[in-house]
């Protein structure tokens, strides 16, 4: 197979993880005889800097063509002390999702087992979490009408969904749920929200087609509650944009290893991978950033394009990797660590 | 001193541990020479079935004519499993929240050294939490416009803040903190909604009033994630209305004993107490719902009407209560539990 795959490295610690998932791929892509062609594109501060704009019309063209995007991070913390920069790294994300048609975030979390006493919560009560957060990506009041009014001293945002978004959003939780523990959780604020209303009519009106599924409908203050308390209760949640946001960051926690937390950006052309864990400036050009969750990432992007076999030897490789000791300082415990880069060159010639 | 306290009771377990907060402040009152003037009125799925409305109008002119607000909890499943119903529980508490002006809702959470094996977050990460969150409760997405275009196939709710609001929210953050730890932590979303953008312009306005007070801006998906991390970071937290609404119930997590958060919701003229658990209907009627985050609320109470030592009498008496080992069920691990009604009496007569 011959793929094309945009490369997005971004800012802070991207370019050092893009550079070892690119490294594997390459490996996986040699053993299983396939041919990858990466198109590198600026994006974030980066391309701030070099063209003044943080989602540029080319790299947009280069994410477009592509099979599929494999995305490292944005953000500088230059932006996040001046509120008031005209231009800034996240609207590029934002631009991104909604030019790529990215409308469902995917967020596995689960533990890995040699890993899990790094949580700060109890080994007893995460042991086997294995959920999926489903985030809608392109709407919700992300994408609303904002402004100010009243001389500037009220301000206004639009939360708004339309039925086809959610449909869209929830039919892919109710395939995912199929293929999993056929428990889909609809997480919404529908006590006091019109929209959550709509999205609980919508997801209600779809059960009757996936009989096999178990549906369940939560309120976001409780489920924030109650992913802390008991994680293992979800399986499948299905959310809307701004609950997404805060939920898969909080879920991010659970496992205790943000470092190995890999993620999509599902469209319905293109998809995009990215490790959930940021830019992370502080480590940046130290090569000391765990690449784990890009590596993942990859593996996510491979099975996606219906290569699940080059996708199981990446989380094989990853799984050795941890067991012999492989690792970047984060996952050292003190004891001998790994830099970034000697960790992908490790992963790559041991898959 | 002569007090007139609305009682709301509510739902579900709301009058078993109201009872106890009763014969609790009733032996305060005793020890310090108060008189207490206890005026019930209807709320919640009870008034509905009463008078067909979940804030009537006599309740809402007995609670503006006290001195103080106890409430129980407002809830039912019998309206949870029916999302059309016209009249809901909720509803009652939204209105009552904004005929009362009860801009203010106050969440400690702090941990009991007895207790704090309970959490299902590890020891070191919790000891010694001690943080307050405060959230706007008459504003944001939760009052403003909201309904349904294009044949009901979009939903819209409109979040929206004016200056004054969030000036009176962080006027109380701010008094707050310096009574405590002097670090004030602004918790929003200013990289995509405006409204966010207005609570920090705001804020940062406010700042030169307080030169003694640590003012920083975080956004609500890192503080769902580092509140679950590391809790001890924060002493002061305020935020918009369904933030808010999402990281008090997941701070509530943090102690492992929701039975024992006590809240108030303040106002301009009145206030109002009530325990954080909400309406528990399993429990309802059994006798073992766990009285002393209503306690503890009554304490609160107290303490808003400058009757701190009243409030600190109550304090004690609760730690001597769980010290002892008179405690219900839900604190009694395996061993001898007591009653809801048994817990008030005894902690009534060891005042
Ligand atoms: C940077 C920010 C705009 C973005 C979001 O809120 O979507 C980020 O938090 C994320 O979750 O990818
Ligand atoms: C019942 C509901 C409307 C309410 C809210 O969202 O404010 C509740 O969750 C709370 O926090 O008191």
């Amino acid at each position: 197979m011959k793929l094309n795959i945009a490369l997005l490295a971004g800012d802070g610690i991207g370019p050092e993880v893009i550079d070892q998932a690119v490294k594997v791929s390459n490996a996986v892509a040699k053993k299983f005889g396939h041919e990858i062609n990466w198109t590198p594109a600026l994006t974030g501060a980066a391309a701030i800097d070099a063209v003044g704009e943080p989602y540029p019309d080319e790299t947009h063209e280069v994410c477009a063509n592509a099979d599929a995007v494999l995305f490292g991070a944005i953000g500088h913390p230059r932006f996040d002390n001046d509120p008031s920069a005209k231009v800034r790294p996240e609207q590029g994300l934002l631009k991104m999702r909604q030019k790529l048609g990215l409308f469902a975030n995917v967020r596995p979390t689960f533990t890995f087992p040699s890993l899990i006493d790094k949580s700060p919560l109890k080994r007893e009560r995460i042991e086997g979490t294995d959920l999926i957060i489903l985030r809608e990506l392109t709407g919700g009041v992300y994408f609303g009408e904002r402004g100010r009014k009243d001389d500037g001293n009220t301000a206004f945002d639009t939360m708004t969904y339309q039925r086809f978004e959610i449909e869209r959003l929830a039919r892919k939780g109710f395939e995912m749920a199929l293929k999993r523990s056929k428990k889909l959780c609809c997480v919404d604020k529908a006590n006091v929200l019109e929209s959550s209303r709509l999205w609980r009519e919508t997801v209600q009106n779809m059960e009757k087609e996936y009989p096999e599924v178990e549906v369940s409908y939560e309120f976001v203050d409780a489920v924030a509650m109650r992913l802390v308390q008991w994680p293992k209760a979800y399986d499948v949640i299905i959310t809307a944009n701004l609950f997404g946001d805060i939920l898969t960051d909080e879920a991010s926690v659970i496992s205790g290893s943000m470092g190995l937390m890999p993620s999509s950006s599902v469209g319905s052309k293109v998809s995009l991978y990215e490790p959930i864990h940021g830019s992370y400036p502080q480590a940046a050009g130290k090569n000391i950033a765990n690449p784990l969750a890009t590596v993942l990432s990859a593996a996510m992007l491979f099975e996606d394009l219906d290569l699940a076999d080059e996708a199981e030897a990446i989380r094989a490789v990853v799984n050795k990797s941890l067991a012999e000791g492989v690792v970047t300082e984060d996952l050292a415990e003190g004891g001998k660590s790994f830099g970034t880069s000697e960790v992908g060159d490790w992963l790559a010639s041991n898959l």
